[in-house]
C-alpha cells in the first residue's frame, strides 16, 4: 500500500462550520468530515483546534493508504492568495493576518493553498459543475453576502490586485442602502440573504400582511432567508415581492457584467440559489430587457450543480491547479 | 524606389468626417487627408465616393514610393470585426450590412481590417498613447455616445460575441432616462455629450440662471457640449453642476468596472474628455468613495494622450496586430 496518493484534502472554511472532504482525481468525495469552526473560543484557541483536527484527519487517511498530496482551503473574507493569509474576514472577527495555509502545511506536512471562498466555488463549477463547457463566465455565490469568481479564456481572473473580482460591491442603486463595505447600493445590499431578511423584518415591523408571522410560530423561531423562501413558496405575496426585487436587481447586475465582458455564461450558487425557482423568472426578464447590445440567447444562466459540495471540490481543484503552475 | 513600404493607411470613419493618415512603424503620421463622409448622398453614392477617394490616395502614395501595405478602419456602430462589415450604425442611417473592408481591399488591392471605433482608439492608446504601460485597462470614448475598449493581459478583449465591450450601456440608474439602445439609465445617458446638451437645453427651457443664453448670442448659435464647457469654464454654476453630475456618474461606473476586473488603469478619450479639467475632480472623489474593495492608489485614471489622432493611429495599429495573428 502506497503511503502517498493522488487524493487532495478540500477544506471549506465557514464562519460557523468547516467542511472537509478527501477528493479523488475524478471529483469523488471519498471521505468527508465536518466540524465546528468554534470562532467563539478566540482566534488562537480556535486556530489551534482546527489545525489539530486537520492533522489528525491526515494521519487517519495516511494510515488507510490515502494520504492527501495536497490541501486546498476556501476561506471567507479578504485573502492573500499568494501567501495563504486571511487578511480579515467579516465572518471571523479578529482573524486578521492569519497565515492559515502555512500553519496547516507545517503541521500536516503537506503543501497547502488557500483562496477566497467564491473563487474556490468557481474552480469547482468549472471542473465538474455547471460551468464545464464555459470559457468565459462569472459565478455568484448568493449567501450572507454576495461573492464572485470569474473565468476568462478558461482561466480564473484575479486582476491587478486583491483576490479576484468583487462583483458583490458594484453599485446598482447609487442612492441605495449602506453596505458593510462602506459603499451604498451595492449588489450585496440588494441580493444577499442578510439583506433579504432585513427587508422581511421591516415588513413584519410594519405589520404588512404576510405568512411570515405564522411560520415563525409567533417569534419562537428566528427569521432566516429559509423562512422567507418557505413563505414565498406558499404564495405569500409580500415574500414573493422580496424575491422578485432580488431577481430584478440580479438581472440588472448580470446584464452589466455581460455588457462589460460579453460572457457566455453565468452560474448562481450559494444557499440563496435554492430559491431560484422563485426569483429566476424575474431575473431573466430583467436581464433580457437590459441586455440591448448582446444576444441574450447566446448566454446561459445556470444554477450551481455542485451545491453544498462546491466548496470542498473547488478547494481541491484550486490546490491542484496552483500546484501545477 | 520600392513600390512597397512598411506604412499603414489608418482611416477614422465618422458620421460627418473621414480622417486618414499614412502611419509609419514608429507611429508618425507622415501624410494626412480628411474629407467628408457625405452620408446625405445616400449609401450607395457615398460609399462609391469614399472608396474612390481611398483608391486615389493609395495611388498617390504609391507614386511617391510609400504604398501602404495595410489599411485599417475604425468605424462607428455595430461592427462584424472578422468580416469587416458595418452591421448597422446610429451615425450612418441605412448603412446596414456594409462590407466596407472588402470594398476598399478590392479597389485598393491592399489587405484591409475594420474594427469598432472605440476598440481602435484603445489599440492606439496602448501602442503609443496613455496606456503604454498598462496591461489591464479600459478606455472610454466620451463623445456623442460613450464607446469602450478593454485590454486584459496586454491584449484586446472581445468576449464571446459582438465587437467588444459595451460599457456605455451598463445600467447606472435603474429608473433613469431612456437610452437609444432600448435600455434606460445607461452610462451613455449620464456621461455623453448628447445627453449633456439635452440637460443644458432643459435648463434653458426652465429659465435656470446660466451664462448659456449669452454665449449662444440669443440663440443664433447651436447649443453644443463645447458651449456648455465654455460656460462652465467661465464659472457658470448650472453648467458646472452638469459636469459635476457627469463626473460622479463616471466615477460610479469606473468603480464598478474596477470592482469587476481589478484593472490597473482607465483612459478617458473622445471630444468630451477635453472638459476633464472640470469633471475629473468630481469623478475621482466619487470613484474613491465607491471603490471599497480595491486600493484606488494602485489605479491610474488618465486622459487620452493621442486626442484626435487616436482614431488614425489606432486603426493602423489594429490592422498591424490583426495581420500578424
Amino acid at each position: 500500500m502506497s503511503s502517498n496518493s493522488d487524493k487532495i484534502l478540500g477544506i471549506d472554511l465557514g464562519g460557523t462550520r468547516i467542511k472537509t472532504g478527501l477528493v479523488d482525481p475524478q471529483g469523488n468525495i471519498l471521505l468527508s468530515k465536518n466540524f465546528l469552526t468554534s470562532a467563539e473560543l478566540g482566534r488562537q484557541k480556535a486556530l489551534k483546534r482546527i489545525v489539530k483536527i486537520i492533522k489528525k484527519l491526515v494521519k487517519i487517511y495516511t494510515q488507510f493508504g490515502s494520504k492527501p498530496n495536497l490541501i486546498g482551503i476556501g476561506a471567507p473574507g479578504v485573502i492573500d492568495r499568494a501567501q495563504g493569509i486571511i487578511k480579515h474576514s467579516p465572518n471571523l472577527p479578529d482573524w486578521n493576518e492569519v497565515p492559515l495555509a502555512q500553519l496547516i502545511a507545517e503541521e500536516a506536512g503537506i503543501p497547502t493553498f488557500m483562496d477566497k471562498d467564491a473563487n474556490v466555488v468557481t474552480y469547482g463549477e468549472k471542473w465538474i459543475g455547471a460551468g464545464q463547457d464555459f470559457q468565459n463566465f462569472v459565478c455568484l455565490t448568493l449567501g450572507t453576502g454576495v461573492g464572485s469568481g470569474l473565468f476568462l479564456n478558461g482561466r480564473p481572473w484575479f486582476g491587478n490586485q486583491g483576490s479576484g473580482p468583487e462583483f458583490g460591491h458594484v453599485t446598482i442603486e447609487p442612492r441605495g442602502e449602506p453596505c458593510g463595505c462602506g459603499n451604498r447600493g451595492c449588489l450585496e445590499t440588494l441580493a444577499s440573504a442578510s439583506h433579504l431578511v432585513k427587508r422581511a423584518q421591516k415588513g413584519l415591523d410594519k405589520k404588512i400582511p404576510t405568512l411570515l408571522g405564522e411560520l415563525l410560530n409567533h417569534k419562537t423561531k428566528p427569521l432566516t432567508a429559509k423562512v422567507v423562501y418557505e413563505a414565498a413558496r406558499r404564495g405569500d405575496p409580500f415574500c414573493i415581492s422580496l424575491f422578485a426585487d432580488l431577481g430584478r436587481y440580479l438581472g440588472i447586475a448580470l446584464a452589466n457584467m455581460v455588457h462589460t465582458l460579453l460572457l457566455e455564461g453565468v452560474i448562481l450558487g450559494g444557499g440563496l440559489s435554492k430559491a431560484s425557482t422563485i426569483f429566476l423568472p424575474y431575473l431573466e426578464k430583467e436581464f433580457n430587457k437590459r441586455l440591448t447590445m448582446a444576444d441574450s440567447k447566446l448566454i446561459s444562466i445556470r444554477i450551481s450543480s455542485l451545491g453544498e459540495k462546491s466548496g470542498i471540490l473547488g478547494a481541491a481543484r484550486m490546490a491542484k491547479e496552483r500546484q501545477n503552475k
